[in-house]
């Protein structure tokens, strides 16, 4: 099906002495940066990058022809006629070469032009090729020719290498100097052979290894033994089994050129067909080694490391922000902030009977906020309240109450015993216990509030239903039958007092033109078939919850699609959410059904109007409260501790590749800080929220732009600054004078947000992914390291001891005992512990983390082992033995 | 990381004789039916199969000892002793084999037993084994045994073929004869080399090509040679570009072994990295050489054709339904057909003033698709109005009023000479037209259909909204203020005989008890703000619209998913439709909301009382009435034409795989018969209805259940048979008994259904697929053959091409001009004939098929090449010279 040009023409870029290579082939064939793209002939484009597939036979033929032909290593020349005069001694001289620039080119291009046409300056098409961008700036090319020449009896064959790269005009798709040539040219008849052997030696070129040889090849046995090394080292796929048509799409992880090279000088053994274990095996989420927990045994000792650690980076915590990514995540984590400040406040305000109120929760909201993400460890870690802290204000306000204590007052001491022992906590560097926190203990709790964020987002949805009750009975023929109306009690005789005021009323008041509120605020009482039902609201709210949600899903995966540019893609994902919320505020606008809405505060003063901005410390109650309330207080301390620091945990996991550091010791210390200023302020008390954490480093992710065609994106971590934090706070702050605003967004949509950060922050936990194990039949289970080491019945086992662990956690938290839940962590810890002996190290290093103490003891297992090996494993030189074979 | 065992055991199973060979290695470390498995040792289990990745090295050692090596041909031995026995001379008898059955037993039967211990029967473990329901029937084993033991100094090697296939026991993990034994010993140090030595041999014996030699072979030599081959063939994939910790999935497609076998003995160059044009490349979807639709040129020589065709498929055609998937395509189907019946009923009554309408739409669909079913030549067509009919009632219909005609009677005469014009059709063959309508016509054809479904879904759902206006203005406080009472008209003294009929009634009507209905009636009016408004019906039937796409759709994927076994995701994938059907419907019940319904028809009458079941042919209409009609008939019969052989031809789609042929000739003759019934009892006339079809095929698609592990499923075809119609409607017609049950469905699942068919029919439309190239970057283009071959920018040209028809019909289709729509058709094969002159052949074959006179042209120009090609080609014996490599 394809017809050879009479020249066929290969290059391939590269670039010395450093371990990225990068390989270009152009025209009218093929071309490498580091996998093959061929030149779709009738597509007139390049192909998709592919792994090149060679046949064994063109390698061997390769080799011969390295054997044979004239091998000319470090010539001096300077143009394409010098270079190709040099070896051919004259035979070859005036050769027609087709010049093509790109695969579009190719019929345009299509008559020859002499060797001395090419000029050694890069041409206009060349400049303006887009594919430059793709190549690092010292790229040197290898030109690859070959081809079917009528005045040839035997193939002429040559192997270049230049002194120094020269500028060989047209003959690369972009001005790259040229280092290496090779050309094959032979009779006619055996083009396609040819056109392989080409191939064989431009892949060799864009081996890592190979190039390196090439580059310091002293004479030709050098290249033979490269050649024999890469075909020692080359993967062989069984014809019966695969199907050399398909080309083969590039891994998403190659292994390193260096550990190859170490190979040779080691001798450790080729391992096929995946026996290695990735280095994902052994938890991804250990905190044992890392040099943040270490126990400094100092006073301050960690908090001052931890300074130390963050204040280098404080001025690029600034200008790393500087990126269109930080906008959508401020919205995105805004809006997540807003609504959890005001659902909170909702809550927080039934519960102490407006002593704090929305209000108060805003307002803590955004001065907590605002200084931590400006002043802490890991900016990235967004305060909020949470749960157990609410239950603990309830209890503290009914003791209060029945006591006849000052509650503020009370609060505001146990708030200053509280942030002491946090103190002291700080300064004696407890957060390295945070160590024994494994994957068992994080993923479990992570989980959890993920589950208690989907299950939150759905009960808000059924009580709004409930709130506003649909009429399942209505039909649409009695639609006359159907009214609410106000009016006036009955006057019955046994209320005498309310009969009288009714009277007086009855006078002056149209009861018929009263709405709801007004009726029941005068004392009239409705009366229908209707009044107890709402219409469209409860369904217009659903569909803009599940709306919001699978739109946020579908945007946020969009960037794995074919459709529009990378660019476009990436910008659609990253504004996932904020879109999402966009459209369906647009959807609700457009039905007009009266849905509710965010409405924050628009006035600045404390919800209740009994107290004030500042809670005088003395006077409210007896002297010995001040001191009693460190007992309560140490609960606090736990509760505060606990949340704080597991959240910590798992912001700074490993797989976020945080590379500035935590700071958990700064962390705490803040906290407390903060926790005094709010106890002073009475506002509510603010740890580290895990979900809205995991979303908000959701939104600043970072992927590597591919350089070589065929190169998977990377994950490169995450954008760590202070800036997002500090605005979301900044404009919680003012969220106050944006009313008018915020009052389209809502409600619904914005639960539909919360599900998704619930079911989002689920993601890529192996708790999750060993769950649906459950459901999946053996042959179906995806290829996951553990399930390569540990028996799958133990990977159930210890699924189902971690289910059961989250479901009493579950029970509990639905419970008044919810108040000790974070203190239930340290029982996630100890079941953990308890797991050592049921469980296999080995199988407890694949399935979780072990435990640090331990870890010790099997590194010097694992020394002792290595020590043992050396003298065994001497066998593995049988690798060397190769060429012997041929 | 691995521990060898002391003696590694690998068995493979094959069978003899026929080219789909099974293999199979069992025990402690891989087995080979086609592709590789692993037994995970930590795991205890077999890995994912997947294709064996070998070294070089071990290839060329593996090539070594077969030279260096014991092979015994045709050894004659009964147990695994005496093969020791023979190859060893005693040397290595008693030596302790690890028996093991599957990778859960390795622990439990670590324990060595003694090669005596063997048996030659089968073990329980085995024989409950499922793994044998994988093999064929004379599957034959070979084993691999390898290991290293402390007595030998220098390696012992064997290969053994047996003479006769021997029963060894445990040896195997099922109970299968061993044909072939390889045994490798060697000294302490070099497990792992054996190890991949063993891997190499098996992957051989599991190659169709070399495990061919191994039956055949009379020497060593014949081995080599063998070998050679199969090294001659292999793949080879740089070690840079790929890393060999990587399982290769099992690819979709395998190129055959005939093929290999063939380019031996023929001389085919191995084509790599996909430069093969795939079968799919020239149209799949071409009829120019089909059987069905070569002319006859004898009278009725077509319909005679297709009757002796089918015939013998008759029987066939009742007992191949067999299956659970025929009910859910008769649920599915009856359903569509149901809402599709009730539609079209309702808006052909309107057309003609009820002289057809729901009822006649009912009988009409029930009888002509029975019959139709049972006797066609294509019973998975299923009958349906379609819109140019219905657009022809219409005008009709005014006509006869306008010009005092008896409707029924001139349509009875227009149906009888449209029928005899089919019949004159059928009579000359005048089907085998078709096979002009290509790719282009079709697919054209298809999507518009599609497209008009999909707006059609949309329409009905956005009528609905209006018929059930949402009151946006409401506000939950003033639900006091609506209200929608009835009252008697105002008396003003311009109407007064109205003023004195209201003023009786009055005097008797309680107003305000009266329903909308009633009200109305009565001459009532409604007043109030809330008279106009109906809630949540609207909301609640989007919700059910999209709730219905959007779960058949998920469902259907969920055959692909990973969880569940595969016959439950099967039969959930096949049931999509029905239980998203189900679900919604309970949703719908639980919410209560008065959605509309779906209401057939509960009595059986003509729709007016001024017909009857039968259209007197004569007396309505003065006598040239009766030949006039002749002249409407032709446009009829083109409409009918057109619209039945384009809806045939897809159905009759290569891609379908249908095996028991098409009928052209016997479904238009029977499409002229029911004419004249429906005529004569004045029911709607009938056509294949796209849409509908395309849903009955893709509900009855077949695949294999996969045999080897690792191999995919493959579509086998359809379940071709009659009964899925019939029964469809049979139960159309009892649809009437069924109404209570059936009015539980609301109309907006039933829209939903009809949005999912729409989208589901675009589905693998190489028309939609080149619409997304638009949106698609280059790179991300998938690899389509066309792509390959042709410039996209033609690629393009052609879409734009295509694009601009589909919208002038569209327009088309939107006036009156509806009726000349499917004479449309022709205009799109015009279209389709002009291209020749924009584009070439070549690009054709690629995007579309080649008409017919041109493809002849083309087969004799390649036939040409092809001798040319024949002497040109000697050159590829270059291929064979490998070993001389060596």
């Amino acid at each position: 099906p394809h017809t050879f040009p009479a020249l066929t023409l290969l290059n391939s870029l590269n670039r010395r002495g450093s371990f990225r290579i990068v390989f270009l082939i152009a025209l009218p064939f093929c071309r490498w940066i580091k996998f093959e793209e061929k030149v779709e002939q009738g597509g007139e484009r390049w192909s998709k990058p592919h792994v090149a597939t060679l046949s064994l036979h063109s390698l061997f033929e390769l080799r011969t022809c390295i054997e044979k032909g004239s091998i000319m290593l470090d010539m001096e020349a300077t143009s394409l006629p010098q270079v190709v005069g040099n070896p051919s001694s004259g035979a070859l001289i005036g050769i027609g070469i087709v010049l093509t620039g790109s695969p579009a080119m190719t019929h345009r291009n299509l008559t020859s032009t002499s060797l001395n046409d090419i000029s050694d300056k890069p041409e206009k098409d060349q400049l303006k090729n887009k594919f430059m961008k793709k190549l690092p700036r010292d790229a040197e090319a290898s030109n690859v020719l070959v081809g079917e020449v009528d005045f040839l009896d035997s193939p002429f064959i040559a192997f270049v290498r230049l002194q120094q790269a020269v500028m060989l005009g047209a003959l690369t798709e972009v001005p790259v100097p040229t280092r290496f040539l090779f050309i094959l040219l032979g009779p006619k008849g055996k083009a396609k052979s040819y056109h392989e052997i080409g191939r064989a030696i431009a892949t060799l070129m864009s081996d890592e290894v190979f190039h390196d040889i090439a580059y310091k090849a002293k004479d030709w046995q050098d290249l033979i033994a490269g050649i024999d090394e890469f075909l020692d080292e080359v993967i062989v796929l069984p014809p019966g089994e695969w199907d050399p048509a398909i080309r083969i799409e590039p891994p998403k992880s190659l292994p390193s050129s260096d550990k190859r090279k170490n190979m040779y000088s080691g001798g450790e053994n080729l391992q096929m067909n995946g026996d290695t274990p990735h280095d994902g095996g052994h938890g991804g989420g250990g905190h044992g080694d890392c040099e943040e927990l270490q126990r400094t045994g100092r006073f301050c000792g960690g908090l001052i490391k931890d300074i130390k650690r963050k204040a280098p980076f404080f001025a690029s915590d600034f200008y790393d922000a500087l990126n269109i990514q930080a906008l959508s995540a401020i919205l995105f984590i805004y809006l997540a902030t807003v609504t959890n400040a005001i659902t909170f406040g909702g809550l927080l305000g039934d519960a102490t009977e407006n002593m704090q109120g929305v209000l108060e929760s805003f307002l803590g909201t955004a001065v907590t906020g605002a200084i931590f993400c400006l002043f802490a460890g890991q900016p990235l870690t967004i305060l909020s309240s949470t749960g157990p802290v609410l239950v603990f204000e309830r209890l503290l306000f009914n003791f209060s109450k029945d006591n006849d204590f000052d509650y503020l007052e009370f609060r505001l001491w146990i708030g200053l015993w509280s942030a002491f022992q946090c103190l002291i906590l700080v300064a004696t560097d407890a957060s390295f216990l945070v160590k024994y926190f494994t994957r068992f203990t994080e993923e479990g709790f992570s989980s959890l509030i993920s589950f208690i964020f989907i299950y939150d987002a759905f009960k808000k949805m059924i009580k709004l239903a409930d709130y506003y009750p649909i009429n399942s009975e209505f039909k649409v023929d009695y639609i006359t039958r159907y009214s609410c109306a106000c009016e006036p009690l009955d006057l019955c005789g046994c209320v005498a007092p309310q009969v009288q005021r009714l009277s007086t009323y009855n006078t002056t008041i149209d009861w018929s033109s009263l709405t709801k509120k007004e009726c029941l605020k005068y004392g009239g009482h409705l009366v229908g078939n209707n009044c107890g039902y709402v219409p469209d609201i409860t369904l217009m709210s659903f569909i803009l919850f599940f709306g919001t949600y699978t739109c946020s899903m579908a945007l946020k995966k969009f960037k794995t699609s074919r459709y529009f540019p990378t660019t476009a893609r990436k910008l659609i994902s990253d504004f996932a959410i904020i879109l999402s919320i966009l459209i369906f505020c647009g959807i609700d606008a457009l039905v007009g059904v009266d849905t509710p809405k965010l409405i924050v505060p628009s006035e600045f003063k404390p919800t209740s109007p009994e107290r004030g901005w500042f809670i005088p410390p003395f006077g409210g109650n007896p002297w010995w409260v001040y001191l009693a309330a460190a007992i309560p207080a140490l609960l606090v301390t736990i509760l505060i501790f606990m949340d704080q620091q597991i959240t910590a945990v798992i912001v700074n996991r490993k797989e976020h590749k945080l590379k500035k550091g935590a700071g958990y010791h700064l962390d705490l210390f803040w906290v407390a800080i903060l926790m005094i200023i709010c106890s002073f302020m009475g506002l509510p008390w603010y740890v580290a929220a895990t979900v809205i954490s995991i979303a908000h480093i959701d939104s600043l992710k970072m992927e590597t732009e591919t350089s070589a065609p065929g190169e998977q994106p990377k994950f490169l971590g995450v954008r760590e600054q202070r800036v997002t934090g500090v605005i979301v706070f900044i404009l919680t702050g003012v969220s106050v004078f944006m009313a008018p605003i915020l009052k389209f967004i809502p409600m619904p949509v914005l639960y539909g947000v919360f599900l998704y950060m619930g079911v989002a922050s689920l993601n890529g936990v192996q708790f999750m992914d060993r769950l649906k194990l459950l459901l999946m039949p053996l042959k179906h289970q995806p290829d996951f390291i553990y399930l390569r080491h540990v028996p799958l019945r133990r990977v159930h086992l210890f699924t189902f001891l971690q289910v059961v662990c989250l479901a009493l956690l579950w029970i509990l938290k639905s419970t008044v005992a919810a108040i000790i839940f974070p203190v239930m962590i340290l029982a996630l810890v100890a079941v953990r512990k308890a797991m050592d002996y049921l469980f296999s190290q080995h199988d407890l290093s694949f399935l979780d983390d072990v435990i640090p103490e331990k870890d010790k003891k099997k590194k010097e297992d694992e020394k002792k082992k290595k020590k043992k090996k050396g003298s065994l494993d001497s066998d593995n030189e049988d690798v060397r033995n190769f060429p012997a074979f041929f």
